[in-house]
């Protein structure tokens, strides 16, 4: 099966290297030394951004690029930069990164593979001196799990409100940035325009069970799913739960559950792989002997299409009117800041890690991501791409992630040998 | 109409003077100054057991009621107690009165018309020197929305975990209780023992619409329901919203919507005019983008009989399990202290409230309580009963509640007549 595969690669594209590879003992050595930096006492990781965690990490990992012969800085946004100077003056960087905070009591894996794994391919090109026309650029960005902020800062897609917007540490984002090396005040000097940057790719836990589930290696992303917020408030009316008989009730918690089931019964209902969800809910006044009057909720939509988010909320909001109606309470919704437009990925580049994966006897599987990543905004100034690697039973965001040191070499090997197929063709 | 009844109580019983009447400015006049202390913007009323509110307002009474003649002091639980010697020193007091703590946001009526009313009763009897052979105690219960705790611990039925229980001010009933001037350490002190009262009344509006929507002066209460309460956990698996499809989810949420619509459908199948509630609910870990692991939420079930309220938690367990099972959860329930049994007036004292109301030309109606009241723990120590006045659209833990000064006027006057006919006899 392997030979056959490689066959049809050749046959494809008898041009791809494929021949490098890097060393897996040095992704052990970063993984274990960057661990240091938030691992708590039940393995989970700490270290949110801007914390002082975040900062002695920033500070290892800064050290670590100089010493294998990157130029090292951070930009404006907090976002650590290394570079590495290309053959060719004239070109624009490849770039390539991820992010190393994690939310509150996360896993070691989500974001930090992406920037172990990027390490390592910059420390085998230069230590394997592999020559490239084009320069080489490793971010790692600021404030992924809260904002996106680094990423979203070079894609132009913040504002002062951003800024003052309190991240997980308990710093606003603006103080955040200043902490670790950046400058709230210039942060809006680096958003970069579409052709300063050559192509963008990011390597990424999967964070669903697709791979590990079916054995396979390489997650080739199709696109990064859109995701709209909405905060839905259910007005009813607070009486007392013991007086109050069960026909004469406005009860503001009935028309929640009868909501949640009904935008369960609703995505379900849709052809895809689109989700729903309804993760947080608060009822007024909340106590045992209330009846609840108030009840507010929030409504999270993802798909790789923004007209089926839509049409899932038309049909979302269609229904609620008619709950309403059934348990005399009124429902409102209103949308949340924290919305994202699909993006898709470039598919010259999907094909360019799909033939390399192939040309390294690595199984691959092409999927949409139901996570967001910096590649999303990154997609809207440079070709994007970004490769998946297993997530051990699809967790993460938790202590329980997982992924092996196999799987990151997989990952590594695929983006190493991608950047040197990228460095020889022109994208735009 | 009107004279038939007064006929009819003349014959039934010569005696009763009903000639007394309270001063309705003067309840007015306390009205507004209680009202002061912990009311909102919305005119809903913030004053919360413990609350600074909740220590200002008892401040204002304690001075309000030695001003009037009567001894004052705060026993171990944090009860206001205002004393008044009988010309007996041999009797047990006639001990009335109510709280004047609300829910968060409620209204300036449950519990307070009892207070005020009490307070009018006793200054008419001290400066109409009406005399009586009874001492009178007027009683201010501490926090009675959280835990009946006042009246709780003169009926010794608190323990060292009521202590530890959280109140909605933030403090535990022993932090609160020492605030409002009582003795955590004590409290146990305070428990009285059958034959210490005489009689206990309370004066409260009726929480529900019989009266209001019937235009009837006095509700004459049989019995008080009683009540349970359950914490109810539910432990589904916390994950990605964007990532975990929607046929792999250990989804909370949708496990408690379940949970809630099976709850009302259960109380809803039974006979009679039992209630059950799901008043509070909290997710974890509660944001949008996540799925929730934990859902917490209460239970309420209240029915003047104990057994039914037993078989309707039997009902709801096994339908949980079914629920626990379809949604690949758990869901655990754990009885929560503030629970009451169901407590039978006395009759005795019933028919005097009648004939007294009568007396006066106030039409009367014989009802149970469907809400708890400190009444339901006095009666385990004294032979007790409660008067019911209208409540507009049977309103209650709410700023809309509203009860007529005149409606609480005579309210007043059936207590003081009741307390003047009760000083004759005896009970026990």
């Amino acid at each position: 099966m392997k030979k056959i595969i490689l066959l049809s690669f050749l046959f494809i594209s008898p041009n791809l290297s494929s021949q490098y590879k890097v060393d897996k003992s040095r992704i052990e050595s970063i993984f274990y030394n960057l661990k240091k930096y938030g691992n708590n006492a039940n393995e989970g990781n700490d270290r949110v951004a801007y914390s002082d965690f975040d900062i002695q990490a920033r500070n290892y990992l800064s050290e670590k690029l100089k010493s294998i012969g990157a130029k090292v800085h951070t930009d404006f946004a907090g976002n650590l930069i290394a570079f590495y100077e290309g053959a060719n003056q004239n070109l624009k960087p490849i770039s390539f990164g991820s992010h190393i905070d994690a939310v509150p009591n996360g896993g070691h894996y989500d974001g930090q593979v992406g920037v172990i794994a990027g390490i390592e391919v910059l420390e085998t090109i230069i230590s394997q001196k592999i020559e490239l026309d084009h320069p080489l650029e490793l971010i790692i960005f600021s404030n992924e799990e809260g904002a996106l902020l680094g990423s979203r800062a070079l894609a132009g897609k913040i504002d002062e409100g951003t800024l003052m917007v309190k991240s997980a540490s308990g710093y606003t984002n603006g103080e955040g940035v200043n902490r670790i090396g950046g400058d709230s005040n210039r942060i809006f000097q680096i958003k970069r325009s579409p052709g300063d940057i050559h192509a963008f790719l990011e390597i990424h836990i999967e964070q669903g069970n697709n791979l590990y589930r079916d054995n396979i290696d390489i997650g080739i992303v199709e696109g990064i799913v859109g995701l709209k917020w909405w905060d839905v408030n259910i007005y009813g009316f607070a009486n007392h739960a013991g007086t109050t008989p069960m026909d004469q009730r406005k009860d503001g918690m009935i028309a929640a559950a009868q909501f949640i089931l009904m935008v369960n019964k609703v995505v379900n209902s849709f052809e895809g792989a689109q989700v729903g969800t309804v993760g947080r809910i608060m009822a007024k006044p909340g106590v045992p002997n209330v009846i609840p009057g108030f009840v507010n909720l929030s409504l999270e939509l993802r798909d790789l299409s923004s007209t089926k988010i839509q049409d899932m909320f038309n049909v979302i909001n269609q229904n609620s009117k008619i709950i309403a109606q059934k348990t005399s309470t009124k429902i409102e919704f209103s949308p949340i800041d924290a919305t994202g437009d699909p993006a898709l990925m470039d598919t010259r580049m999907m094909n360019i890690i799909n033939q390399t994966s192939r040309g390294l006897g690595y199984s691959t599987l092409v999927m949409p991501s139901g996570a967001g990543h910096d590649a999303q905004d990154m997609a809207l100034i440079a070709p994007t791409a970004m490769i998946f690697v297993p997530s051990r039973d699809g967790i993460s965001h938790s202590p329980e992630e997982f992924t092996s040191f196999e799987m990151i070499y997989k990952g590594a090997n695929v983006l190493l040998n991608t950047i040197i197929e990228l460095d020889k063709i022109k994208l735009d």
